[in-house]
This record gives structure tokens, sequence and C-alpha cells, in this order.
């Protein structure tokens, strides 16, 4: 990076104007979380700088013994260069203002690089050229093969650049960027009900913090287990009304070790998967070793066919999510179960996306669909009930991080004493574990958040519709709104968040399909009319100036995603006016709401049910 | 559970005194965390419990196919009844107070139910039961399949029960247990340097939780990434002088997801394996589907016969350990790389017992390896500069919880891109991740508490040697005391706890050989010569009433686990008496230390170099 940046002061005009400290800085962030600076990147697509760069390079790897890298380098600099030109054309920065192509970059850069952060940034770069390896010439030349690696992803436009977001509890839905003066709305995040700034959640955090410290200090085997983790499971297991609960670091890995320690362990285990299941459950079937059966998305159908397929003994897995959290998509969870019970599987429901947000208690879809008998008691015979084994995240709705599987006393126990993943891993924080047990009850006492949430998700996606711009059509709280170009979404991301302070992420491949490319949109209960109009203002600025298809652009060519498909039956809501205590469709004036403990039943179960 | 309470009332005297409120307690707690309630475990051991136990059970399973079930648990609870027997000659409970036989769980149980949340897991466990699965006859038997591993667990005594441990941040290395006025002397926590109560730590951590929520509210990608990441990465980074760094939910998480995605990519890959890896690395290099050669523990010359029989031009990785945590061994780092070099593999060293631990900025064992350089400047050509890959954990010195891996910028840049286990999970909290950092940055600082823990784990060493009371020798902080017995040490973990206040957890299979369990001690800066004596005469105590063997006897039988070995080398303790600053081997008095921001640099590196 010391080369790059004494070369840069020789080639560049921008460069040569700004000082080595600040190059320095310029070239070591965000060095650390992508490996590549930013920099680097626009470097790459500079045709002075790239040949600087390719210089540099070849005294590097000069044992390499494959010779292909700049070739395969140049090309995905030509497709990436097309990136700059689309963005010079949406006006994201003015190229009239004499700052060079690769402007924006640095630009992003600057703002990043604050004093201190960049300086020890800079200084591990210079301790890191200290490395030395020496290899003999017929070995294999690993930097390359990693380069090589990295070369595809920029070639097939699935290469990652994080965006610097500093969400602030206290102006929620807010963040600051890299600079903290700097504000942008979140309207992507996870976070569904804004628990991560609820007060009580935090007085918990903070109480538990002062008494019980930093980490658990062990696995859970070994000095990790405590009360928090016992309320938190007990808590886990009441919300789901099954017999046990087992907390891991994440749903990820809930999910992961259950899936390969059930598929390997049951004898011939077959595992049923729909299609669009998330990568956790993937790797856990992968991981597993067990025969995988993929059906098509939540089509019963598929299910059914597959299903009678395979010998009725034989041990299967009807793995499925309740919310699919790109598309919005809900399954037919009653349904999966009669199939379950006819052919003698069990169900694994990730309800990931779900919890907290559905049901009246918060406990996901299957609690929602049966709405009423739960909202008024604690009924017998229920959906719920049906699924075997329900996993889910802390993470998200709950706005803290970890995840967790729910069933069976002797499935969980199963588990518990046999999943790695589980075992051999540091437990929670106590601090996290308290606050996501406050999460979770104070969810199960109001609906008020989650009824907020879905009646921002209406105003937002009616809005939308007025416009003609696309959103995949779903019954959640999700709101998918259709690009259908990976370039284009990644310069619609931008452009939002440098001309309208709105961040909204860009979902590619493999996220979605090639040609489904996306923005997600996700609305939170702090999400209000005015912030909503903002960004659907923004929207249709950003979809006329890039040109981006309207419905009736995905009409002409025979609909896509769901999005304008001749003669679709409508998709109607899952949570009811009924169930949201209202009939018209408004949104809700919420911004920055604060649920004091005081106003916990402002909308009652019983009002709304 | 309901009826096991109602049915013990008619049998148990005992439990017939007991009001029902307190019963349903009992059995509730724990079986959030394990599946199986306290009650439940004592109950199988009672002649007349366990046939009612029975009763109840073939009614819940009356559609079994397999009707094994009751055979198989019989032959566990015989096993496991003789458990009880020692427990009773141990004095671990009093039977001449007319406490029935499974008086030590029941009493256990009783500590546990504090009221509130035994409320709560009843209430569980009663609506649990209305769960109904409808399943064919001639379908598999899914809950009797989870029995029947359960039991296997059972009866080769490998089925965990979890101690309610609640580390106390204002009186470290003190606990609560599930009652919250008793007290017991941690001495088995991987906390190793009491961060987790750290007060810049804490503070840190409160600010961040204040300004920026409980939870990052996304995966990196999807707006989970912010300034704490980028500070943390960068400070990592640095630590480890490597170019790239990059966080997980946990050094778990890190390896798995690291090895499964580079021995997949690598093209051919062979990974060799140092027989005594950690789970974690087991199951990546199971996951990546990569040829797996497994290397005798620490053993050059087999390392290097089977580096020899493989082709120089094929990628392989060297995957091993600095500091082995179950026998506190250390890895030849230096030859190992070495080795690579010369047949053109590259190095993955897991450092998560030695971060924070070792060298003069708590690098780990590498850096410690080049203490002086690295103490008086930042030197090139390093052993730490050699090593490729490095992993590690923020859960353990560090306190907090997450994992790491540091490395070049390319192989960082392409694990980010391409590893599931990275991309599709929520990001750690902001105030973990800044006070990881703070933990960190505050451990390059001084060596204070590693010197510290060092001294006090040398007395601890040096006292059971005097008492002829057998630790596995090894030159680092682990202190691996040998009982060479499965049930003996459980039974003497649970006499330290019951008797002395002292918790120290047994390990058992699979976490160390049959024949070769132990009880693991890990001395902190906290553990000064007064609770390190209390632990020493505890020993003595378990030691001579239930009649463990010496390191005399271990002799007498030719040694084990390098205990009693004849003519053995004796093994040097890797931080040397220059490195600590002293010459004569004492303890120090650092109850309940707490270092203050001015007393940092109390032990200066230079004068302790």
């Amino acid at each position: 990076m010391e080369f790059l940046a004494r070369q840069s002061r020789l080639f560049c005009p921008f460069l040569n104007k700004t000082s080595p400290a600040t190059l320095r800085a310029l070239s070591a962030s965000p060095a650390s979380s992508n490996g590549v600076s930013n920099l680097q990147v626009a470097a790459r697509e500079c045709p002075v700088m790239g040949a600087a760069m390719a210089v540099q390079s070849s005294r590097s790897y000069a044992t390499s013994t494959k010779p292909l890298q700049f070739e395969q380098s140049s090309q995905a600099m030509a497709n990436e260069t097309s990136i700059d030109s689309v963005h010079a054309k949406a006006g994201v920065f003015d190229t009239s203002k004499g700052i060079c192509k690769h402007g924006l970059a640095v630009m992003k850069a600057a703002q990043a690089a604050t004093g201190e952060v960049a300086e020890k940034e800079a200084s591990a770069i210079k301790i890191a050229s200290t490395s030395t390896k020496k290899m003999q010439s017929n070995t294999f030349n690993y930097e390359d093969f990693y380069q090589a690696e990295l070369t595809k992803k920029h070639k097939d436009k699935s290469y990652r650049y994080f965006n610097n977001i500093n969400r602030l509890a206290k102006e929620f839905p807010k963040a600051h960027t890299a600079s903290e003066v700097e504000r942008v709305t979140v309207w992507c995040s996870n976070d569904y009900l804004g628990m991560s700034k609820n007060k009580e959640v935090l007085k918990t955090m903070r109480n538990t913090l002062e008494t019980y410290g930093a980490g658990a200090g062990g696995t859970r085997n070994i000095a990790g287990h405590n009360k928090h983790a016992v309320e938190l499971e007990a808590a886990l297991a009441d919300l789901h009304s099954k017999e046990s609960a087992l907390v891991f670091s994440s749903c990820y890995v809930a999910n992961d070790a259950t899936l390969s320690t059930l598929g390997s362990k049951l004898p011939d285990c077959v595992i049923l998967s729909d299609q669009l299941n998330h990568a956790s459950m993937i790797q856990g079937i992968r991981h597993s070793g067990a025969r995988k059966v993929v059906f098509k998305h939540n089509d019963l159908v598929d299910l059914e066919n597959k299903l009678k397929s395979l010998p009725i003994e034989v041990p299967k897995i009807i793995a499925f999510e309740s919310v699919y959290s790109m598309c919005g998509s809900i399954a037919p969870i009653e349904a999966i179960c009669d199939l379950a019970d006819k052919y003698g599987a069990i169900t694994f429901l990730d309800e990931v996306h779900a919890v907290g947000m559905y049901g009246p208690r918060g406990a996901g879809v299957a609690e929602h669909l049966d709405f009423e008998a739960h909202a008024s008691g604690r009924p017998e015979n229920t959906i719920m009930s049906r699924v075997d084994i329900i996993t889910g995240t802390l993470g998200k709705a709950y706005g803290c991080v970890g995840g967790y599987i729910a069933g069976s006393a002797k499935f969980v126990d199963m588990i518990r004493s046999l999943a790695p993943g589980f075992i051999f891993t540091t437990s929670l924080p106590p601090s996290i574990m308290a606050g996501a047990n406050t999460a979770i009850e104070y969810q199960k006492m109001t609906i008020r958040d989650r009824a907020a949430q879905q009646l921002n998700t209406r105003y937002v996606k009616s809005k939308l519709a007025e416009l003609d711009i696309p959103v995949v059509p779903n019954p959640s709280h999700i709101v998918p709104v259709l690009v259908g170009d990976a370039e284009t979404a990644k310069i619609a991301s931008d452009m939002l968040l440098e001309r309208f302070d709105i961040y909204v992420q860009a979902i590619n491949y493999p996220t979605v399909p090639v040609g489904e490319e996306r923005l997600r949109v996700t609305p939170t209960p702090g999400h209000g009319t005015k912030l909503a109009d903002n960004l659907v203002n923004a929207l249709e600025t950003v979809w006329t100036e890039l040109g981006i298809k309207r419905v009736k652009d995905w009409e002409a060519v025979g609909g896509l995603a769901g999005v304008g498909v001749k003669d679709a039956k409508p998709v109607q809501p899952i949570w009811t006016d009924a169930q949201l205590g209202l009939t018209p469709v408004t949104g809700v004036q919420a911004d920055n709401v604060v649920v004091e403990k005081e106003t916990i039943t402002a909308i009652p179960i019983e009002a709304a049910a």
C-alpha cells in the first residue's frame, strides 16, 4: 500500500493534491473488512492506476506458476467500468466538478477515514508487509488462487461492498455513516420492531452487564450455564408451547447444527427441503450427509409426490420456513403438517423472520394461524402444536443476537447432547440472553409494535402500487422492490444513499436468482408516513432516472417473480384488518415511537382479536 | 410432568411431604436446558418412581414399533445407580438425615427453583402436554429414537448435567448458583484474565449499548456492518500483524467456516490435522469434503512423513492449535512453519486459548516465541509473520464472545466473500464488538494480567506437586488434574461444589479419551494464594476420601497422559522467569485485582523483557 500511495502521486492529479497521511488512511480503510481498500477498488478502474497496480502485483507474485491473473483481472475491470458510467449518468456524483472518475469510492473512503482508526489500520498494513512466505517455485500459489476466486465474484457482480451503517438507538430508524455527523434512514434492517432500542431491553442489558459482566466465560457445560440461559430457554419453550428449547450462537448455527445432527443420526433419513430455504438449512442438510429431496417452493403437490415416493417407515424431515425473507412468501404450514402426518415425516419450521412479528404473542406464523384461539387462552390441538421443531432468532424482531430450537423434551435433549455446534462453543453473554428474554416477554404482552409494523408495510406497499413501482406480491411484512438487474440494483442503492440519505441494500445473486435482483425494504413501527413518503418519492426519482421497469413493463414481458403476472389472484396480507383492529388501510404516525411499560396494552390483544 | 407429580405423592414419602407448587417447580427445573428435569433424573434411579415413570412413558408412546426402550432405560438406570452409592460414600449428601436416595438431585432442583422462573417453566410444560402427533403405526417413531440416543449417552457416562453458575462481575472469581445468596469460587472458567469484569470493557459496552442499541440488526452485508466491526477487525489485524481480519459469531464458526470453505475451494486440497484438534476444526475439515490426514499430536516426524507422501504441487493446509485446551500442551509452531515451507503447505493456527495470554501484546504463542523482539518494536521475519492463518476468540481471555480469522488481505476477502457461515448470519452486537476491541487494546498495553495469571498457575501446580496430586505436565496456563475415571471425576466435581463451594467441571469423554478424565483447573489473576490454598486443600480431601490415584500410583502402572512417566524430562513453562520479571517462583496476592488505567504499566513490558 505504501508503494501504491507513492505511485499514485506520480500519476494522478487528484491524489497528487492529497497529503500522505490522508492517502495512507484512504488506502487502509476499509481494508480490514473486505481486504481491498476503497482506493484499490477505485484504482482498478482507472487506466493509469490500474497499470501501476499491475506492476506492483507482478512484483509480489513473481513466483506464480499461473500468469493468468492479470488477463482475468483486466477483464473484470473492463466489466466494472460500466458501473461508473451508469453512476455518472445517474448523477450519483458530479463529474462536472472535476472529481476524477473514481471519485465516489474515494469520497466514501475519505468519509470513512476518521483519524485514529485509519492510523491504526495504516499501521497494521505497514506491519503486514513484513510477512515473508518462502515457497519453492513448484508449490501451489495460494495468493493467486484467492485472487482468482475474488475475480470471479467481481465478474459475476456478486462481490459485496459493505456499507458502514451505525444505527442510533435514540434516533431510530436513523443511523450515522462512517461520518458521525451524517444521518441516513435505514430501510433494510431486520430489527423489524426496533427492539434493539427498546428501553426495557436496554435496561435489562445494562443491569445484567453490571452484575454479571461482559461474557459467559465458557461453554454451556463448563462454567457457561446460568440462570439467564435457563430463563431464556423457559421463555422460548413457553412462547412456542413446546416442552423444551435450546439457545445457540445464532439461528444459522441452530439450523446447521440441528439439521446436520438429526439428518446424520436418524437411520436412512431423507430431508425434504423447500427450494427457497435459507443457506443455514442448506448447509445443515449438506453436513448431515442425509439424502436431500428439494421440493418446489410452497408447492404441496410436488411435496406430496416426493413424500409418496419414499417408503413409509423411513424417517423424513420436511424442512421449510414460515416467512421467506427475500420474497416475503408464507408457507402453507397446516397443509404441510397434514402431509407430514400422512407420510410419517416430522416438520422442521424456520420462523426466523416471523418470531415477534406474527401471532397474538409473537410466536410466529404457526401461532398466527390460530390467532383468536391463542389470543384468548392456551388452546389445544393448534397448528403450532403440530409442528415438531420450530427454530427462531433473537437477532431480528427481538433486536439482540442468537438463535434457538424448540420442540419435544427428548428431541431438544438429544440435540443438546450431540450437536458439536452447541456443545463446543462459548455461551452467549448473560446481558444478551437477559435482553432477549425481556424482548420476548415484552412482545408476548402486546401486539402494538407488530400491528404498527404491518400498517406501515401496507402503507408503503399501497404507495408504491399507486406509482406502478413493482413489489413482489406477498402476504408478509417484507417489501421486495423488483429491479431485475445486478448493476442497476447496486446503482439504485448507492443513489438512494448518496442523494436521498436512504439506506436500502441491493440484494443480488446468490441471495436471489440472477435477473430477480431487488431492493428489500423493511418498514418498522418507527417508519411512519413521513419517512415512508420520503422513501416512495426517492424510489420514484430513482426509477425514472435509471429507467427501471415498472409493473406495466413487467406485464409486457409476461411478468417476473409474481410481478406483472396477468390475472394473478390478489395476495391478502396475513394480518387481517380485524386483527389489526381497523378496517380502512392507513399508515400510523409512529416516528420514533417509544413504548413505555404503561402503554403496553394500548392495543390490547382482546380488542384486536 | 403433572402426572409424574401426582404419582409421586402416592408413592414417595419425601415427595409426599412437599407442596404441589414446589413439586411443580422441581419437575420443571432445569427441564428447559436439558429436556430432563432434575426430578426425572433422580426418579429414574428410584425403584418406586422408576416404575411409575415406565407406566407414564408407555402411555405416551403407545404407537412405538420398537418396544426396546424400557429394557435399555432400566439398564442405563442400573448403571447410574452406582453414582449415588459413591456419592453417599463420599459424603456429598448426608443419608443419615433421612433424605431419600436421590436427595442430591432433588436438593439441587429445590435450590434452582426460584419462584417466578419455576412457575413459568411449569406453565410451559403444562402447555406442551397439549401437543398432539398423529402418526400411523408403521411410521418411524422419532421420540423413541431420541430416547435411545439419550440412553446411549447415559450408558457411556457422557450425558451432561449443566451446573447453574452465575459469575459475579463485582465478586470475581465468585459466582452464585441457582440460589442468588449462595457463593462458589469458579475455578474452570475460560475468562482467563477476568476481562469480563474489566471496568474499561464494561464502560465501553455500556456506552455503546446506550448509543447504538442492543443488536446489529442485520448481516454484515445488509445493515449490520458498522464502525465497531471496522475498528475491531483493524485491531485484530494489528494484533497479529496481518493485513486483514474478519469477525464471526464464534471461533467455532470461524474455524468451521474457514476450513470448510478453504478445503472445498482449493483444488484437490489435503488438510493435515493434529490428532488433538478442537471439534470446530474437525467439523470444518469434514464439511470441506477435502482429504484429511491426521498426524500424531505435536509430532514433527509423523507430520513430515505425511507431508512427504503428498505431491509437492498439491495445496495443503496444516491445521493445528497453539495451546491445546484439555492438556495444555503447546505446538512447535516454528518447526511446523519450516515443514510448511518445505512442502508447499499453508499453516492454519488456532490461538483460541492463547490470545490475550501469551506474547508481550497478547497476540498468542506465535508472538510469545519472539517475545523480546515484539516487546521492543515491530520486528520483521517473525514466527507470527510466517503463520498464514491465525484464528482466535473474543470469548475467553478477552472476556466477551465471538471469533475471528487473521491473514493476508486476499485470503480474508475470499473467506468474507464465500463462507456461508459468515455471510448469512447476523453481526455481533455493537456493544460486544466494541467491548472486545477495548479488551484487546487493553491487553496490548500491559502484561500485568497474564503475568499474574502465570504466577498463579505456577503456584497451583507447585502446591499440587507437593501433595503428589497428578497434573498433566504442560508449559501453559492450564492445570489438568488427572482423575482417570468418568464417574469419579463427576463425583469429585460434585463434592468440590457441595462441600467446598468450589466449582470445577469434570471433563469426560468425548472431550478427553476414556480413562483420562480430569478436573480442568484454570487460575486467573483473581485467584490469589488464599483461594489457591483453599482449592489445593479441598482437592487433597477429595483425593483422599475418594481414593483417587496420586502421581506415585500412576508411576506404579507405567504412567498415563504424561503423569508418572519414568525419567520424563521436566516441562518448562513457556513464560520464563525473566519474562515474568522475577526469579523465585511465588504466588501473587491478586484477589479481586482491578487494574486501573493509571496502573497499566505497573509491570512494564520493557522491565519484564
